[in-house]
């Protein structure tokens, strides 16, 4: 008896595999500074947890498939006060992005289909296309340009007769690159074109920085077919673990097809959808005091990594994560150091090596993402033993 | 742009595509005994719920991959007691049965490759399978003989090169039919025989009566490397909506695959976990009684339907379903007709037609599913209906 091909084939999570070192540093004694992870220290918000705790029924039934009708509707408040003007039937609620994601590549490929996808690009995409039997073809953008997307004739090049999407991560990660309105027209241009789906995910829609404003591949206009939109609560709320996210989409015949794959699996965690719903009306200011803090964040990494010689990065736009070049040869033998050999009055640093943000072999091997996601004190020390941890690694001529 | 083909190909849910007709009828002012769904009228324990109120993190945080290490733990803790030896490292916590059930199909499967089932089977075992890319290959089996399993002679002719394991659901669902040790035994010696794996769906466990035991794929001698165990929280403690499950296997190469395909998806969600973890120090006291509750419950179900002139049926031994073989053509004719056509003092009854059970065409076509998760009084009226109804069906001379 074999494992499947597909599975024994997936890459194991690069932001996962460095687990074992960090837990036997954590055994050691050793504080670890976790940068590795896009999992906030924000809290909560109260008027999420107050519905976990003042949950009345008396039997926690399923809902439906599509999601609960109180909660799309409150979707819909939601996305109409981003501009973004849907009815409840465009949204099937999910177990979080993830799960939306998986949704809308088996909805628009077969085994052996292709979608274009800008590299570095979110880990975990390669998970889902193994699943899904999809095979990733990368646009590379590069650190040096801050992740700019090449130009439409080099795209176009990239499409064969398998290609069936776009999936794109706007505001990005791991790149924090937030695309330009006319970029995301450009994207929407040649899907029209081409006859292709946009997969767009955009669950760090609000946090974009320097007066910038994300563009949704929602708001483009004759794009009602082509579109597909992911989302999810996690970041937004700092409510990781709900799992509640959500598939968005005009085209009818697509969202018919998803509510199949929907109805196989019967439904979202109920509870968390509730809470989720919550989530929508609190006050602007939750999130604008977010914004806030996680730029000074941005700033102070940005800021620090600029003082390294030879380092390459450019700064982020939105989301809360960093790509930086460093100035070694393997990152995540430098990686595996950290949490082996290095520490600094018994601390050290996680961060995710970059190689498995990219389809493309050999891309990204001496690259990092930092997730800027505790606060400013925590981030300062992290970034000084960082510096000092990577100078040293420096030294031994790795 | 077109949908895939592999979801365009997915039936719609049998159990769910009903749902307008009902719809329509409550609009008209009509109540719906529901006998079509497994969802439970039993309360979920104050113990889970409490845990829900409870809940004092500030953030709601991503758990492991494999599921909270106090939530493995405690699973060991109920396994035991339900005499089954196991270690944290055989189970991962999955978003409910369906998430099991899909990471097994797709660890053991390649596209194309073949399961076995006996039908009538879940009906979503279809849509994992359609996800999975998998053929379901059914072995019939009919409810004149209990759904009892053919001799193993049979089942080794379905046998192909592309076989890769057997699933089982024990007990039953639609069949109410609990295998005997033997009947697991059988299956067991054919999957080592033929080097096959076994993913056995044991979500009724407790749900066995007349003294019975159910037999878990666990408990057979020598299936270290062939048994896969799906299980889930959603019945055991009627809570569908908490969407916890778990995929059980001492297979270590299985399990590192299946943690692969966990980490895609980053972790099941959180506070459900640490209700579901609740669940295992329950007094038995509540799974006998809600044990005792089910079985006077069947008693009523199959009584009433005893006394229906020409429908076949057989006590069911475990699981709160029965299939029952109608004196009548078409099913879902029948079962659209009593949403839309029939009722008695304002109220109807809606079931389950088994066509979507069966993976042979045209097999079920007269047969139907009744879930028995209403109180003794309601189900009682449910089945009056039920009867007065076929009775004026037959009469349309459909």
């Amino acid at each position: 008896m074999n494992i499947s091909h597909r599975v024994e084939s997936m890459q194991a999570s690069p932001i996962r595999k460095f687990l074992p070192y960090s837990d036997a540093a954590t055994a050691r004694g050793i504080k670890i500074y976790h940068l590795n992870i896009g999992q906030p220290d924000i809290e909560t918000p109260k008027e999420m947890m107050d519905v976990y705790h003042n949950f009345s029924d008396k039997i926690l039934s399923y809902g439906p498939s599509q999601g609960l009708a109180s909660y799309r509707k409150a979707l819909v408040t939601y996305y109409s006060n981003n501009e973004i003007s849907l009815s409840e039937n465009d949204i099937i609620v999910t177990t979080a992005g993830s799960e939306a994601i998986i949704f809308a590549m088996l909805a628009t490929c077969n085994p052996g289909d292709e979608i274009l996808v800008p590299e570095p690009f979110y880990t975990n995409y390669n998970g889902f296309a193994s699943i899904a039997g999809v095979k990733l073809n990368p646009i590379t953008t590069y650190a040096e340009t801050g992740f700019a997307l090449p130009s439409r004739e080099v795209i176009e090049k990239l499409i064969t007769p398998n290609t069936k999407a776009f999936m794109i991560c706007n505001p990005g990660n791991p790149t924090g690159k937030v695309y330009s309105r006319e970029t995301v027209e450009m994207i929407a241009s040649i899907a029209k074109e081409k006859n292709l789906f946009v997969i767009s995910d955009e669950v760090y829609r609000e946090f974009v920085y320097d007066g910038l404003k994300a563009t949704s591949i929602l708001e483009i206009e004759g794009m009602e077919e082509h579109a597909i939109m992911v989302d999810s609560i996690s970041k937004r709320y700092s409510a990781c673990g709900a799992r509640i996210g959500c598939i968005v989409s005009r085209n009818k015949e697509l969202m018919a097809a998803v509510l199949k794959l929907a109805q196989a699996r019967l439904c979202p965690p109920t509870i968390d959808q509730k809470a989720g719903e919550a989530c929508v009306y609190l006050d602007e200011k939750y999130i604008n005091d977010i914004k806030d803090e996680y730029c000074k964040r941005r700033d102070i990494v940005f800021n620090e990594l600029q003082t390294i010689d030879g380092l390459v990065c450019v700064k982020p736009e939105g989301a809360f994560y960093i790509v930086a070049k460093l100035p070694i040869k393997n990152a995540e033998d430098f990686t595996q150091w950290m949490l082996e050999e290095y520490s600094v009055n018994n601390e050290t640093v996680m961060f995710a090596p970059a190689t498995g943000f990219y389809a493309t072999p050999n891309m990204g091997l001496n690259e990092v993402r930092f997730a800027y996601i505790l606060n400013e004190n925590d981030l300062k020390k992290a970034m000084t033993i960082f510096k000092s941890g990577l100078a040293e690694y420096k030294k031994l001529a790795k």
